[in-house]
């Protein structure tokens, strides 16, 4: 097997380079001091994400593409956020020297699919040595006109796109050693390790008039209350219009999980939470659906106070996730 | 001594976009899920770098103001061999639980200063825990006709901004404990810690028609390679022209280093080296040198074979830096 020490920094270079597609006409991609690229014609996005072994993922539940694959995703969803489409990407890797080649390979792959998959063009990065694995994504985006988190009125719905807490329970189903679940397991899993960001939903919602759009990296409750917090708004949202994940109630009694708890708290799902003029809401969730995806009107911004049910944002929030307290 | 597990990711995150400036009207930087900016007038640039503590920096030899302001610089130098400008940057710090936040205060400062110093706005970033501390910078630039590294043309004279093999004699003071040097150690500790990319030279080189520049980030017998062979092209360089650094040569028998050698193959001098239409040299050395900046003819592009001296290149640059490889 061989390993990222078996060969040296320029080699490992030409390896990753030649996987990359090869640049449009008058554009520089890989193996200059910078790339050289056409400029966003409108509002140019500009979005980085920094995935580390051990915190962010562990090799031993999931492959090098799977870790290449979310590590683009994850800002391709900050670009959906912003109803923008992404254009961009650099890779930065810190590699330990006892890697194997296989998993940066795998880790190349994941990207460019994920790049593929999202219309996003790799255009270089940089790796160094390091005493743990590390994959940091930036990008760049366009959009005619960003959304915003501060732009949510009073009257406002709030909705959001597909089903929440699965990636949480796939976590779940992935800390038990399940790697190779079936059925509503391997659909957590996936949840968990692949996630599909928005983008043509977040593209809709813009057109619809969104006042104000982020994306659930953090739980429905964390980031809920980062919309408001940034509007000066409120909220109140109705327990029972939350979309919980279907796999994550078949399975919640064998994983210990709430399914209502893991919904509003658990991280990763990478849907869009957006508040949009209460009338273009039905047109929307039928475009949204168009494209594939649920859009569920769950509550309403309010002029100040946020609740879920009976219970402030604050409450449900201390128990969400914040990487770095929390271990 | 407060640490980052003492306080969350959000007040962590606060904490630093606290020190960033406030966006020019119309962008939106830090808070939001991606910063949104004015696109390049012109060609885009974009360029990342990745620094790891125990590979690219050691704690115990330099401070988090030096690591933040070397990882802005090295960017910044990328973006000043295309001849361009930069314009924006993210961040992604990898920190353990047990950093102090005096060293994150301190890198965020060091990020600052150099971003001052070059005119780059700080837009925003990425925290993750991790297991040992790295910054990576991704950084755009604007470049009205960016100067690649593949244009060298037979006859073109070589140029090289600056002096050479004072940054990796810094690195020999820092090894042998000498944090706290004076004079010509002091000097060379400076060239390591905190490079001066040489953005005004580039400019200035671009505007005199160069046909291709690099920066000097793994030695000039590398980063000559690179230019000669993605020119397509050979190279003359004389032995007796290249600047070496005057506090290297002073200090070249207490480090034990050869001076020559050290300018052929020490890294991180973050010079510029230019291939240049031979009538534009005279010229083009003056106004370098007005602002600030030696500029030294080394020799010639030619058809084909790269030499320094008698020596090939290939077989210099087996001395050179390659980091995955050597550790």
């Amino acid at each position: 097997m061989r390993l990222v020490s078996d060969i040296g920094e320029l080699e490992l270079i030409r390896r990753i380079a030649e996987r990359l597609e090869a640049p449009p006409p008058g554009e520089v991609w890989a193996g200059d001091d910078t790339a050289v690229l056409r400029p966003a014609p409108e509002h140019e996005l500009f979005t980085t994400d920094l995935m580390v072994e051990g915190v962010d993922f562990e090799l031993s539940y999931c492959t090098g593409g799977d870790v290449g694959y979310k590590a683009l995703a994850v800002n391709v969803s900050d670009v959906a956020a912003m109803g923008g489409v992404p254009r961009h990407a650099l890779i930065t890797m810190g590699l330990r020297a006892e890697t194997t080649l296989a998993i940066v390979d795998g880790i190349v792959e994941g990207l460019a699919g994920a790049a593929k998959d999202y219309g996003v063009a790799l255009v270089g990065g940089d790796v160094s040595q390091a005493g743990e694995l590390s994959l940091g994504v930036a990008m760049t985006g366009a959009a005619q006109r960003p959304v915003l988190r501060r732009g949510a009125r009073p009257g406002d719905a709030l909705v959001v796109t597909g089903r929440l807490g699965g990636a949480a329970g796939g976590l779940a189903v992935l800390r038990r050693g399940a790697r190779l679940a079936t059925g509503h397991a391997a659909a957590l899993v996936r949840r968990q390790l692949r996630p599909e960001p928005r983008l043509a939903a977040g593209g809709i919602l813009a057109s619809y008039g969104a006042t104000a759009m982020i994306d659930l990296s953090d739980g429905l409750a964390v980031d809920l209350g980062h919309l408001c917090s940034s509007s000066g708004a409120g909220c109140v949202v109705e327990t029972a219009a939350i979309p919980v994940d279907e796999s994550l109630e078949a399975m919640a009694k064998d994983l210990d999980l709430d399914p209502l708890q893991t919904a509003l708290t658990g991280g990763e799902d990478f849907e869009l939470l957006a508040a949009l003029p209460p009338d273009a809401v039905s047109r929307a969730e039928r475009e949204v659906r168009a494209a594939g995806v649920a859009l569920t009107e769950i509550g309403r911004v309010t002029e100040g106070g946020c609740y879920i049910g009976d219970k402030a944002l604050d409450e449900i929030r201390r128990e969400g996730w914040e990487h770095l307290r929390s271990r």
